[in-house]
């Protein structure tokens, strides 16, 4: 609810969420009380305009539209939430509306940030595209922006080389933008995950695409940028990774083009690291989640699972999978609820997503006791 | 002589130089004795080959050859030998035959190195000549090899920019090679300088292109390498750059292509400076000979002279110049003793080179008295 009333990522609320919890922090944002929660010194205005978009919001209508779009809420904490967030303190995302079959935590784990210009030429589309496939061929997922360019390039090569790829939008998971990245956004739903801060219905902002930046650095260990003008956001994604001390990459190209003037300052002035294809990305960072290149995911054992969370396990089918409103509905369970279950078991290896929807993952202990 | 007969650069000449002088260096490379002189560890076995070849030359031949060339012999503690190759310890030159109206030690004063492939792409040719003309315009001299490709651009932007440029050979200064750079060879002998540690009549060697590498990186208190592949010498040159902790920098190229593989190398695996134009080199360099860019040379005072020398100076025509064959016969001198002291006046500002050899500059008072 939040993140469809507040300003994403705001060290103000993020510090009244970590010392008072959701749910107060709800109550004093609805109430334009959160402001004083903060010393003298961080005073904003902000707190006004958020208790009116609070007291507007409909909790039951979010989630409906959220479950219309097949988005699930996680939330820190949950299983599914990167670890890695948390590097942003508290301009850590208040939550996450997520879409697609892949578990977002796990795509994460071994993964690069692959960001660059819109606008980018036949050469940066070229080598984008080239360095994601081969890095999904090395069981990397590649987490960038869904915009046109650069970032599309690296979800389809990621794809193409058959790793999950993360797109992070700026704008509400039922408002997937920009509209004519649609069928790649279809398929990074098939495949991969789309996660935003944004709830459902909320549009782009200019000013949202920098923020949603500082999500992309905090998902991944390193951050390459392919293509860049000086004047690209994709240097605002590379101040925030260098802000996270995170690895800064940048691909070299022609000193005559323009487009790669970015990419070349970062060289010069911010000490980004050069590489030019998989391997050294990869070199660069290192042992980050080999354990996950053979047989991928840890699975727990059942027996760890709270009651809750087996009652859900159990109302998830063996072959054929199901939408998670089937799966509430068999395990008397709300939406919301069992939309944050079935995360955790995703992460846990006990479930996954199938063409239609979710279900135990075979050769698990739980799918043979079910065949 | 040594350089007829000796290994250039080698550290045990080197060392007896600095110990012994010259003449008894090349006594003792004639008597094969010059092994004795080193410590235990320092044995080697050319000292043999060395005073046969020593034996075999004959000082006149040599200097008439030299002088057919064109070429002067500019010998450590010369006023037109350049300080920055004092920085090669016991592998400094011995002597460089120098041929061209540029003053050596002048044109290095403010000047870069810059190298790459033979087999240049048209990206490269386009950056070395474009990079080396505005070099040119902002008063920097291009030191490079004479070579195909990277290095024959450099050496014509440079000239194209008005600068002297500065090529470092591997053969004799009479056996400019390569042979299709003769019209070059011509447009560098009459606006710039041609150097080599080899006497005349000597032929390229594949290890003389290596040592020779050593000459240009140390001619220069930065070395940029524009396109290299992997195996280029270019990265030779860095290396030995580096090695005189000169700042080396690196044109970046597209990722594509192989030929720029070795300057990402640099960048990535070096700590090589990424510079995309001749703004960025200049940066890098500081203020390196800034004092030059306004009128250029210093002017040193007649009653500075000491008698041989202004004896040269008052054999040099104030209007048309004349070659150092007739003012070493005007001033009762030796050719050798006449080019040095030549040397020595055009480092000092008293002369300079026209298009028919040697005259007093205009504008000095010894032009003056003279007109």
């Amino acid at each position: 609810m939040l993140s469809v009333a507040v300003d994403p990522g705001h060290p103000l609320v993020g510090a009244v969420l970590r010392s008072r919890g959701a749910v107060e922090a709800w109550d004093l944002v609805r109430h334009g009380a959160i402001a004083d929660e903060a010393g003298p010194g961080r005073r904003t205005r902000r707190p006004e305009a958020w208790a009116g978009r609070a007291r507007a919001v409909v909790g039951e209508r979010l989630m409906e539209r959220a479950a219309e779009a097949g988005a699930r809420l996680v939330v820190p904490g949950d299983p599914e939430w990167p670890g890695r967030l948390d590097g942003l303190g508290d301009e850590r995302p208040y939550a996450l509306w997520v879409r697609g079959r892949g578990d977002l935590r796990n795509a994460c784990l071994r993964a690069v940030a692959v960001v660059g210009s819109r606008s980018a030429s036949a050469y940066g589309l070229h080598v984008a595209s080239g360095l994601a496939h081969d890095l999904a061929r090395d069981s990397w997922s590649v987490v960038s922006g869904g915009a046109f360019g650069v970032d599309a390039a690296a979800h389809r090569g990621c794809l193409g080389g058959g790793a999950a790829t993360v797109a992070v939008l700026a704008c509400g998971p039922d408002r997937l933008y920009p509209g004519g990245n649609g069928r790649l956004f279809e398929e990074v739903v098939e495949h991969g995950v789309i996660a935003t801060e944004h709830g459902p219905g909320v549009r782009p902002t200019r000013h949202g695409f920098l923020v949603r930046n500082r999500v992309i650095a905090a998902l991944a260990p390193g951050t390459v940028v392919v293509e860049a003008g000086l004047r690209s956001g994709a240097l605002n994604t590379a101040r925030h990774a260098q802000e996270l001390s995170r690895t800064v990459m940048a691909v070299p190209g022609p000193v005559t083009s323009a487009l790669s003037a970015g990419c070349h300052r970062l060289l010069r002035d911010w000490n980004a690291v050069c590489v030019t294809d998989a391997a050294d990305v990869a070199e660069q960072l290192g042992a980050v989640g080999e354990e996950l290149r053979e047989g991928g995911g840890t699975v727990m054992a059942v027996d760890g699972l709270d009651p809750a969370t087996r009652t859900v396990l159990e109302a998830v089918p063996a072959k054929k999978g199901v939408g998670p409103a089937e799966i509430a509905t068999a395990a008397g369970v709300g939406m919301d609820e069992a939309l944050r279950r079935l995360g955790l078991l995703a992460a846990g290896g006990f479930i996954e997503r199938a063409a239609s929807g979710w279900r135990v993952r075979p050769g698990t202990g739980m799918a043979k006791d079910r065949v």
